[in-house]
């Protein structure tokens, strides 16, 4: 194998898709992974055979491309320009799209569109659950986003959103939060119970509280996209452990001439410059020995950190690296090796879902892309 | 034009390429700027036809696609693999590479598979000017190197390569530093002068010591690549002045809800999630308020920092995004915008060096790539 490249152990990420499904329908909660981790049509397909429900997903060529999987989409980033939503309404007919959303500035075009197009798109008020990124920060203006979406044409009102991506300390110590969080769910909730728009779905997140899920009094469904592979920072956290690493990036030793160190050709174009919410250093470790941290990365350069090991890699040796932050390293890639039962039997796994061109609309079944053919 | 998009001001590139040009012809010195940045056969033809004497690439993908373009390539890191000895020695006849590696480890499988496929590489013996990441710590490492590579069948010994990557602190700082650097140059040549291997070539950086090689003694070409488009840690350093920054990251506001805040849809994976070396917080500045930092990010948001100005967005606004770093931004995008005198004219720069495939052998003169139609 050429590298670097990133990996995926196939039989991992199947356990981690069937362990998602089991604690999902064991609380009544439905799985709606997000598509951003890997990009990919197989393992879409994978998680909807094992019990995910629907897909979600980021951007108008995601929703594309998925729709070849499934028929039941939720694009949880508010579609805020006319392109967008003109992409959004050519997506085949098989799509009930659901659109997460906080603001009638955006919602009005939307539903002129889709009632242009003779369609209907669900509507998620999104709520800002303590990250203070996006939605609605008073239940009063959710009501009011609500409420415009229940009366227009093109969009029906489906329920609320939120995304806890402040809840990203150890499981341990995310009681505290999760409490406030259920409290100001039930605020939301009751506001629009008491405006005749009681919500149907609330949809939340996220790999770090994936399995605290069922604490949050009236979620719905979750949108845990990174628990198919984990990374570095899931494992901290406590989310998933070890030996649910279903994904690393195969680097070679390419010198070893600086003193007590080691360099490797995954850098931040392979693994990505992500750091970890911890404050714990490096971009990555070594799959087999967790003690090795990538101490620095340059574009193609990883440095190890060899300092607390009396192991030294020879130039030329393959290693696997963990890296920070499962989700930006896959699209780093332009495709993925999937391994089951060892390295004999690697094979492409494609990320359709990559990048942000138009998908031709009538386009034919999705097959291996032939990109290395395409650029000449 | 949908967003998130690299852009690039086209007339704002050529002047950073003629500038490049003029600095280094008034001293002597060859450009061979760094590919990694811009990634295009249009910029790289560009860099060409106004004065760059060659092309560094860091990847066997890069020095396929760049052949094109060029017969004088150099690969700036050690290839480590059979793989890509392989690939290299399958470039075209009329490429005279050159390879820079810092190890007999890396030196005898190449020169057997240059010497195999009945080619001569030109090798660069890499020194560690300071960084510690790759390179020979030793004059005598270099010389044994140099000796090998002078011996061996299918490599020509050239010379010596080096990368300051640790002097990326304001120019106004780098003296101490250039110094020492000078001084450690000389002493390779000298080493290697005594041994009857008088380097012809001495290549060196970067973009954040561009205006100062000069004052390197000896240094006879310099691989400065992020100059064709610069960037905000470059400008924080003093090696380019706002009005050199050629690229950006057009963007639209996604959301307003959160007091004193507002979203884009440019996150890590349109600006990335890259640091400054300064220590100054955020990962992006507005082009037209720099005083407006991208406070935080994840996948597809960034987060503007609303708290220094008065100024307030809207949503559905297009603003554009200087990130902290170029390269790895570029690297995120299908392709980049070109726009010349406003976006009525913008049309594709393409991106051909993106991504690590193998290009056939025997293609066609290189052409826009027609990835959308290529997914499926």
């Amino acid at each position: 194998m050429e590298t670097p490249v990133g990996v995926v152990d196939l039989g991992r990420a199947r356990e981690n898709v069937e362990r998602a499904v089991t604690y999902c329908q064991a609380h009544g909660i439905a799985w709606r992974p997000h598509v951003k981790t890997h990009k990919s049509l197989e393992m879409a397909r994978l998680q909807l055979e094992l019990g995910a429900t629907g897909l979600a997903v980021a951007t108008a060529h995601e929703a594309e491309v998925m729709s070849a999987a499934t028929g039941d989409l939720l694009l949880a980033h508010p579609p805020a320009s006319a392109a967008k939503v003109d992409r959004l309404c050519g997506l085949p007919r098989t799509v009930d799209l659901k659109v997460g959303l906080d603001s009638i500035e955006v919602l009005r075009p939307l539903a002129r569109g889709a009632a242009a197009a003779g369609r209907t798109f669900g509507i998620l008020v999104e709520f800002d659950a303590g990250l203070g990124r996006t939605g609605v920060v008073e239940p009063a203006e959710a009501v009011r986003v609500a409420a415009e979406a229940a009366s227009l044409p093109g969009v029906r009102f489906d329920g609320l959103m939120f995304y806890p991506g402040h809840i990203r300390m150890p499981r341990s110590r995310q009681a505290g939060r999760l409490a406030r969080l259920s409290e100001r769910i039930g605020a939301f909730v009751a506001a629009l119970r008491q405006a005749g728009l009681p919500p149907r779905v609330v949809s939340g997140g996220s790999t770090p509280t994936m399995w605290e899920s069922h604490l949050l009094a009236g979620v719905t469904e979750v949108r845990a996209g990174t628990c198919i592979y984990n990374d570095r920072d899931i494992v901290g956290m406590g989310a998933a452990a070890p030996e649910h690493l279903a994904y690393t990036v195969l680097a070679t030793v390419i010198s070893v001439a600086v003193p007590d160190g080691a360099v490797v050709d995954a850098g931040s174009k392979a693994l990505s410059r992500e750091t970890l919410g911890s404050g714990a250093p490096g971009y990555g470790v070594l799959f087999d020995r967790p003690e090795v941290i990538v101490r620095a990365i340059n574009e193609e350069h990883g440095i190890l950190d060899l300092s607390g090991t009396d192991w030294r890699p020879t130039v030329g040796e393959q290693l696997r690296l963990v890296p920070n932050h499962v989700c930006v390293s896959v699209n780093l890639h332009d495709h993925l090796w999937g391994i089951e039962g060892g390295d004999s039997a690697a094979r492409p796994v494609w990320l359709e879902g990559r990048g942000r061109l138009r998908v031709p609309a009538g386009a034919g079944p999705p097959c291996a892309p032939t990109r290395s053919a395409s650029k000449w």
